[in-house]
């Protein structure tokens, strides 16, 4: 390995790589490591070698974990005729800490951007599908973001999905819980007058 | 080493024990970490164990570096007969960018504090009166900070370094460059006043 003379300006610049660090929070996060060597530093080397040596990506849903497939795609006690499709492992960790989805997952890696030059063969759409057209399956729900970009590959899966003969379903769309009517947009206060529902 | 089930709940729990750092943030850099293993995580983990196994601290003057003696105690172009004092690691190095001093450091590692319980055996006070009492010293600056434990702090090494015969200076007080009068303290503002120059 080739270091710079220094090594704790070594360690600065890596760090001040990493999203949310400057060279000024990153030199605080150096000075605070090298002073808490067994309570900082040594636990966060092993963590990080350990989850780079352990941590693949499954192979069937595209989760980031110790074992491929994953603990949810291995996991009985969850539903696998079900399948919600999310962009991204930030939000297949979302709706798992909201606990309010017990099917399998499938983690798209990014959305359609013709901008960005992403087209469906740079997501895990071909997978989605082969998974899809599997009898165990019968309803893919699509939670892509509610931007322009999530929506349009929402609907360019709906339309790759047809020919699987599942149900393809979505998030709905409204109020957020806690959210102030004052503070909402024009878009999600016609999609909630739209989609209203008898009081219970 | 003992890791729970999942390798990047782990991880994420390591880096959320790290200054600025909360569970979500921890979360987000987690992922960015896994996502980019080869440009960030290894290089990462590389930085932290060389700097683990290389940096040590200076016997002489209590800096962190690759070599003990440190490259500033080594370094025959900087002047031995001036030590600076400083509370902290992170104030050297502020020394350092602000290449207004060329002679030789002393990190006392933190101040006096009768409410923390530290006293001068806390500190590195036995050895900066050993090194002022050297014939090749003849100053010592005492850089802690304009706080009430700093300015304790400086006190009491003034009176602990008088039987070294050395001259002791402190760094200027007064109006900081860009600083507007208008929002600085009254003490700060009353000692720029006592400490008046002619104007050059």
């Amino acid at each position: 390995m080739s270091v710079s003379a220094n090594p704790i300006e070594h360690l600065s610049q890596t760090i001040s790589r990493l999203p949310g660090f400057g060279p000024r929070s990153a030199r605080r996060m150096v000075l605070k490591l090298l002073r808490e060597r067994e309570k900082l530093l040594r636990p966060l080397i092993e963590s990080l070698t350990y989850a780079d040596q352990n941590i693949v990506s499954c192979t069937q849903c595209g989760n980031l974990d110790g074992t491929d497939p994953c603990s949810i795609c291995n996991d009985p006690r969850r539903d696998a005729s079900q399948i919600c499709v999310v962009e991204d492992l930030a939000d297949l960790w979302a709706m798992e800490r909201s606990s309010s989805f017990r099917g399998s997952y499938h983690v798209l890696g990014g959305v359609l951007s013709a901008i960005d030059g992403i087209g469906p063969d740079k997501l895990r759409v071909h997978t989605l599908c082969e998974r899809a057209a599997q009898d165990i399956v019968n309803e893919v729900i699509i939670a892509t973001n509610q931007t322009v970009d999530g929506q349009a590959t929402a609907h360019y899966l709906t339309d790759a999905l047809q020919e699987s003969n599942v149900h393809v379903s979505q998030l709905a769309q409204g109020v957020p819980l806690g959210g102030e009517l004052d503070y909402l947009d024009d878009g999600t206060l016609g999609a909630a007058f739209r989609e209203r529902k008898a009081f219970s």
